[in-house]
């Protein structure tokens, strides 16, 4: 629980540790189709993926977006609980990749009665470039 | 092909084809956990979820997210890609509950040389209770 995060003891500036996922193969993206019920074939037939323009099957951006949500909420651990969030997808996600959740703590004050956090979030690939950018708001208890 | 959008063809005001996932069942959740990676046991162990405070288990809220996106994703089709969303989560959603994701056109413009559609999107269980809202924007070519 050392990793997890306490209302009292965040500090503006913090980094939130980051997640890596991956690497991405494509029987993850497979899953996440079956799981998720979005079986657009650029995630799934590499030929039609091509023939769309891409370099073959690409990884659902909400499958990115549940890795930054995931970074998030685990940091926030038992006593927040992820409220709010909002992402900009930016680069492609293609099996090989490792997508890496990292984030900062921007700001943290009551509103509303509740203990509330605000993060900056983003995902970089391998190369370094960003397939998300986003923020989110932690409450908590 | 008929139920997708074309940027010329879209007005302001114009509703979304609902979508419809349902009902969850356990295996659902446990399915979508292995396809995350996020095996928290809230969505997992009915012991550990009770203990927590919860009914039971409860679905991850990156799967009802990933509902709204692929909603507004697969409205948006081929000609339109999802390019922002931002969501505020509401009722948890456990086995047993559909979620009917739903969705109207705010706006549209160009925006920095771009066909651009903002859309209000929202999600809600059977009873009507909203699991989630929120908003994106999607860019067509």
């Amino acid at each position: 629980m050392s990793s997890q995060a306490s209302y009292d003891k965040i500090k503006v500036g913090d980094s939130i540790p980051p997640l890596a996922k991956g690497p991405l193969t494509k029987e993850w993206i497979r899953k996440y189709a079956d799981a998720s019920g979005d079986h657009n074939p650029i995630h799934i037939d590499d030929k039609y993926a091509t023939a769309f323009g891409l370099p073959g099957v690409i990884a659902h951006g909400m499958l990115n977006m549940g890795f930054v949500a995931q970074h998030v909420a685990s940091w926030a651990g038992l006593e927040g609980s992820l409220k709010r969030i909002k992402v900009r997808f930016g680069a492609i996600v293609k099996p090989g990749d490792t997508v890496t959740c990292k984030g900062k703590v921007k700001d943290k004050k009551i509103e509303g009665g509740r203990k509330t956090v605000f993060c900056e979030l983003w995902a970089e690939n391998q190369k370094g470039e960003q397939v998300i950018t986003g923020e989110a708001d932690v409450v908590f208890a």
